[in-house]
């Protein structure tokens, strides 16, 4: 995919410059993860068709699945009505986009009890990311 | 559902105070809208079983569908492995999220050409929201 005219680019000026992005499973419709686009990241994952976002942690682009091989290929992308929101259906390699293991990051359900988490871990972090 | 202890709470130290909120079609797995929540409207939320959100541009609890009547029955709440990012599986009543009438509010998909309005409207706006 290239680029789209700046009139169909997502409101970068809201945000301060940093949108909210959704990684959706393209196959089976769970919700993966949200992390924040800036718009070179943006721009570059129009380009590759791959998941790129904003990491505020560290202040640089974070190209998903750089150290864990577990990319996001996009399927396609989407915006909602205010163009301030992005969408991404992907393709999850490796099964699973948490960096806990969990396939989705929302594994944790809210009871009455408190936090309940649900699902099943597809890897194990501490054999994935390495210390250095 | 009554509130879970404060640590199994969202982050709202995080974000200003308002963290984004994605609504989720329990049935369909479609995502639907992403808006922000305080404390105090996700606390309402728990308690009510209905979605509310907090508007940034009203800067006030916005109770999804108040005006409109499509409001969101929430089935279930998740937190990201974070904690500063909500997920509602809803029940949206009356078939559409967004305000222009369309199911989701992410009917603009990006191709090379610009953006593409897919899926269909469920309601006329100008017939929902009546001018004041």
């Amino acid at each position: 995919m290239s680029a789209p005219a700046p009139s169909d680019n997502p409101d970068f000026t809201k945000g301060d410059g940093l949108l909210p992005a959704i990684a959706q499973d393209a196959a089976t419709g769970d919700v993966l993860m949200m992390a924040y686009m800036n718009e070179e990241s943006y721009a570059e994952t129009l380009r590759t068709g791959r998941a790129v976002y904003f990491s505020r942690s560290r202040n640089k682009l974070w190209r998903k699945g750089e150290e864990s091989g577990n990319v996001q290929q996009v399927e396609s992308v989407w915006l909602d009505c205010d163009r301030d929101t992005i969408l991404l259906k992907v393709r999850q390699i490796g099964d699973a986009a948490c960096h806990t293991g969990y396939r989705s990051c929302f594994f944790s359900r809210v009871t009455p009890e408190g936090l309940v988490e649900e699902g099943t871990k597809v890897f194990d972090p501490e054999k994935v990311y390495q210390k250095k």
